[in-house]
């Protein structure tokens, strides 16, 4: 059986990543939001504000996709040229988009200074784009065909996925299931490789780790059946059995 | 004045990441690190664990900066595939390493199970490397020219780092200082603007919050000169006063 998979490409924009400043949280939020979608992340890069490093990073990954998304460099200030960028990629003109300025002048009606010339940047999006609501502030994230504009911040990306949920076509969800060992994983690397070489349609990662004084792993087997995931996994769980490890389902 | 400025790539490695299983930690611990030796990271690409993907994200970003970071990818198991996919990148062999060899030998000695052949794959180079050393389990990093293998687990990858410490030429240390102001940044957008433009040598960025019920940002004033440095952040200062905003030298 071969299905249709899905992918998706992120664009992080941003100097304060790339300097170590700020902890990137949005490849995370995103690439959790994606998998309940049926949508595999692919891609990421996480590139400065230089408008010619995300015109690139963004015609790559929207050609090898079937979604991109940005985060980053929507808000006010002069460090802010996503929009700009995006439209250079795809070869459109910026325009004031009209229900944007409106939620801005509603949003900045009451609060001091009014709806700035900064502020009303807010409201500029590539031609033809469509808005996705942001509850949280007043400046909307920006979609324009397969393309996602949303914002750096990332509670406010947060709600702007949380709008889209639903709206995006995906294929069959990537199923998971964990399985824990107290046993460095170099130990058990044959038993993994053969399981995986015997199940054509699964996935093993490896992941170890270090906690209370004593080495483990996380092995993860990842299927889009859910039969075939349950079979793997009884064949994982045998082996490590057959070969004297103990081990804990739904990992440690 | 236009002096060289060195940069880096790096390539994170992992399903983990783009699954959103992992919060990747490695890009802002190697970012903070690349600051401190004079480098600026330049791009970050997350990829899956798939050598061809690998292989067009190393290539490219090796061609485009002084140096090439991956993290991930360098373990025992079947889904560690970077020494592979780097060596394809390269269009060199993989060897043996015959001193990595002997440190996973030593380190084995006395642990269940010995030298495994799984283990053993973390001896395997790229032809013509040298080790990155690991205090912390068995397995090295590894070195090839510009280019740097490292762990996926950050406390090991922060152990290499720690041993490349001072290894690599870089240019001048990017310095940066941070004013922080209670008002939201699309209020003082326009100040932000007109300082930027009127000191070349310098970029500001523009981080804003949501804390205790308030709005604010810091904005943060990056050069690799001292003088401009003080320069821009008196004349931002300055802006600030003049427009009627309070601010806090050092950041809120």
């Amino acid at each position: 059986m071969s299905e249709r998979i899905w992918t998706a490409g992120l664009v992080v924009i941003g100097d304060e990543i790339l300097s170590g400043r700020t902890h990137d949280k949005n490849i995370a939020q995103v690439a959790s939001w994606l998998q309940v979608q049926g949508i595999r992340l692919a891609e990421v890069r996480v590139v400065p504000d230089v408008t010619a490093r995300i015109v690139a990073a963004v015609n790559a990954l929207r050609s090898e996709n079937d979604y991109l998304f940005t985060t980053g460099g929507i808000g006010p200030t002069h460090d802010d040229i996503t929009v700009d960028a995006v439209a250079e990629a795809l070869g459109v003109e910026v325009v004031v988009h009209p229900e944007a300025r409106a939620l801005l002048t509603r949003y900045y009606a009451d609060k001091p200074g009014g709806l700035t010339e900064g502020r009303l940047r807010m409201a500029r999006v590539p031609q033809g784009a469509e808005l996705i609501p942001n509850r949280m502030s007043g400046a909307p994230g920006i979609r324009l065909g397969n393309i996602h504009l949303m914002a750096g911040v990332p509670h406010i990306t947060a709600g702007m996925l949380d709008a889209l949920t639903g709206t995006l076509e995906g294929g069959a969800v990537l199923l998971t299931e964990t399985i824990g060992c107290w046993t460095a994983e170099s130990e058990v690397a044959d038993v993994l490789r053969e399981v995986e070489q015997a199940h054509s349609a699964c996935q093993i990662g490896s992941y170890p780790f270090f906690r209370e004084g004593r080495v483990g792993a996380n092995f993860v087997v990842r299927s889009t059946g859910a039969d075939q995931l349950a079979s793997c996994v009884d064949s994982l769980c045998d082996g490590l059995a057959t070969a004297g490890y103990d081990f804990t389902p739904g990992g440690i």
